[in-house]
């Protein structure tokens, strides 16, 4: 089941929030949606993935990254 | 032997250059030193690794990502 995980990524512009979207476009289908707040620092993902794998490739961007919670 | 590989990689902000520097800094003594030029968008890396690894490695980031050379 997919739910929509949020994520607080330290981005500080268009090129952090980038680098985000194209490092979580590598897992193909396993993402159903990608949504960033450049603003708020948000970055929302809908996938059946487990939160703790999602931060993991989040992290790999070099952004400190906190898991949020499931967004409803 | 360490020879200083650079990349150019397209960072816009500081927060882009933290992001690189801590990606490669997860590499531990692999790496002897790291010269990030924000407004050339260049990034130095004196290392024994091969630069094809390094490339990989700065990859992560997902940032767009070119080998330059080896710097004299």
């Amino acid at each position: 089941m997919s739910v929509v995980h949020e994520f607080k990524v330290e981005m500080t512009c268009g090129g952090c929030s980038s680098a985000v979207q194209r490092v979580l476009g590598k897992l193909g289908d396993k993402i159903e949606d990608v949504n960033i707040d450049l603003d708020a620092r948000t970055v929302a993902v809908k996938s059946s993935m487990p939160a703790e794998e999602l931060l993991e490739v989040i992290k790999k961007t070099g952004k400190t990254t906190t898991y949020v919670g499931v967004k409803n």
